[in-house]
């Protein structure tokens, strides 16, 4: 009779969830799902068990559920679709650690306090992150649970990497690059020995591309610099964040145009990026289809972008050995990859435009001097992985 | 008897000025000198003929001089070492041209407003900027006058490298990246064919490391990328500016932190940068001397930040193949530049130690792929050339 982990990724309204049995040294993907539309008056269920039947469920206007009710609705679903498994652990997904954590650690009520403490370096997401920590830290005191950090993988970067050019008093408070995305980038890095040895031991750049968006500059394994700085709105333009902006545009709209800090996040986090640039949509697959050219430029913008970061990301390891792409749009969108890797063919890439049409996973030519791959991310099973080697 | 053109750079409290007199096609350097302390009980006026003799002159507490006074001052000393020239036309040094002046323009009360409508961009800089151009009109509506933009060199830049990822909304306001620094870059572009015609008809960057600090990608001698962005606070960072930022810590600082949008634009402006970081000077000079381990490591972020930036760069030209310096720290600060090309071998750059120490103007090896030159900036010149030929 196996154990099960259940890794759990809650935001401010869903909570996204997986189940994964011990096999031996491999982590079995059994169930996942997610609830989403807390505290709006459309909340859904919705899930698929390893025979691939789908489940789903959908509650009226009146039936306002917060994140416990989501939780026991998951508590129910993995308890009916346990099939004998006992629950060994849950691990969490938790946006950040802070300086301190470098990587998941167990689950105490000192650590959760700590955590807390962490939330206005990412009010958007870590107290949501925290919710179901604490919940099953209530209800199930006797299961042990392991928090896995989107941060943690970046604290290997050297400190000019990590550093804003600020003064003391004000780093002092928290404020540097932590670099997000970390579990991906960690999944990346355990399996690139697998995929590709030669980028695995040298200087790769993962970038990966998703609703959020981030690059990494990986040495051997290591992350020693990505795009995300202090918050996820920082580094590449993403759906509807901005990403990289002159810090005096956000004093201009301030103090030039009336603005309050708040309305100014609202722009920066949810009507820019793609959205904000081609007014069409966040999706890159609706903007990929349009034929309307303020897609085709926030298009365009997003490819010179990335392009950009490339070339600094290889000088922050001195040169470049290897590209990966991951993320929906990394793994699934052949238009980007195609525009990248032709641009930065001075790099050393060189398209194989059949294999990229086909998704790889080595998407360059042959002849390349620096290989290209596609790697699709999972950072659920590196968060039950963790899980399970925090209480090894 | 020849002409001469007075060339004026006003800022909040200080009138920089020098005088170009016309020999054929050359124009040769009178006098120079400045006001500052304008609005204080300090001001000072200082100047050096073309005989190098040095004048200076001191104000009493009691006798606070504002722009008219320090413009009366000059045209008093001007005046009197004019040695039979005749004041042909002035032109000025004007920080933001926005998106219309792609290059210098004759004043005329319709250009004056227009760029006074540009103040809100540069709130700064441009009304101390405009203030001498309204005094001449008025104190001499006979001398022409000419105006030259530190943003018009940059408009040669695609789209992608102008825009930000923001709505439309946003961007119609003016928001886009407009770089600085132009006739500085543009200069060096002018002066490039002769000392170096491989990198003036190919792919350079230039580093302008001065008190303000930024970089710019020359094609071909026009620019198509550049460090700074919307406000001069972007990229580098300065002697006391931030640089680059992530606008989440702004959001932070002011939401979390109660600071208001005043205070930031003090801490991102005053009192950040190098001195910021190491918490002792603004002053490269100073830093380079110091034992201090923060003065070690604010030259370590300004050396890696720099090299970021460069491969940034090389990646919107797709490749490299030469770079400059200049400015007062990449003109004189031998380490910096050998902190840069070291780090920057991967590009194809190899240092000449000796040469570098000796200041150039080659202090990359004779082997190396992409030579690296030191060539001295000259904007005041810059400025005396535009003005003449507008006027012709």
């Amino acid at each position: 009779m196996a154990d099960v982990i259940l890794v759990v990724n809650a935001g401010s309204s869903s909570i996204k969830f997986s189940t994964f049995e011990e096999r031996g040294a491999a982590l079995d993907l059994v169930v996942h799902g997610q609830v989403d539309g807390l505290y709006t008056d459309h909340a859904r269920f919705e899930a698929l068990d390893h025979h691939g039947v789908r489940y789903k469920k959908e509650w009226t206007a009146s039936e306002e559920l917060d994140h416990r009710h989501g939780l026991e609705q998951i508590a129910v679903f993995v308890s009916e679709h346990r099939e004998g498994h006992t629950l060994a652990a849950v691990g969490h997904r938790v946006v950040h650690g802070g300086q301190r954590f470098d990587g998941p650690v167990l689950v105490t009520p000192g650590v959760i306090d700590e955590l807390e403490k962490l939330a206005p370096l990412a009010p958007l997401h870590q107290p949501h992150n925290l919710k179901p920590v604490r919940l099953i830290e209530q209800m199930h005191p006797e299961v042990p649970q392991v928090v896995c950090f989107d941060t943690a993988f970046h604290r290997t970067q050297p400190d000019v990497a990590q550093a804003f050019a600020l003064p003391a008093a004000i780093t002092d408070l928290g404020v540097r690059r932590y670099g997000f995305h970390g579990l991906s980038y960690e999944y990346i890095a355990s399996v690139l020995p697998d995929v590709a040895p030669a980028a695995a031991a040298g200087r790769t750049v993962v970038a990966h591309l998703g609703n959020g968006a981030s690059m990494c500059a990986l040495v051997a394994g290591k992350s020693v610099a990505s795009t995300m700085g202090f918050t996820a709105v920082d580094g590449l333009p993403m759906g509807t964040r901005c990403g990289n902006l002159d810090p005096g545009v956000l004093l201009y709209l301030m103090e030039e145009r009336g603005m309050d800090a708040r309305a100014v996040e609202d722009l920066l986090y949810h009507h820019s990026g793609l959205l904000g640039v081609s007014g069409i949509s966040g999706d890159m697959r609706t903007l990929l289809q349009s034929a309307d050219p303020r897609a085709r430029f926030a298009i365009d913008l997003y490819v010179y972008r990335i392009c950009r970061e490339l070339g600094s990301l290889a000088a922050a390891m001195e040169g470049l050995d290897a590209v990966v792409f991951t993320g929906g749009i990394g793994e699934h969108a052949a238009a980007i990859r195609e525009g990248v890797v032709r641009r930065a063919q001075w790099l050393g890439t060189e398209l194989n435009a059949t294999a990229n049409l086909d998704g790889g996973p080595l998407v360059s030519a042959a002849s390349s001097r620096v290989p290209v791959w596609v790697i699709p991310t999972n950072e659920e099973l590196m968060i039950a992985r963790h899980t399970r080697a925090v209480l090894e």
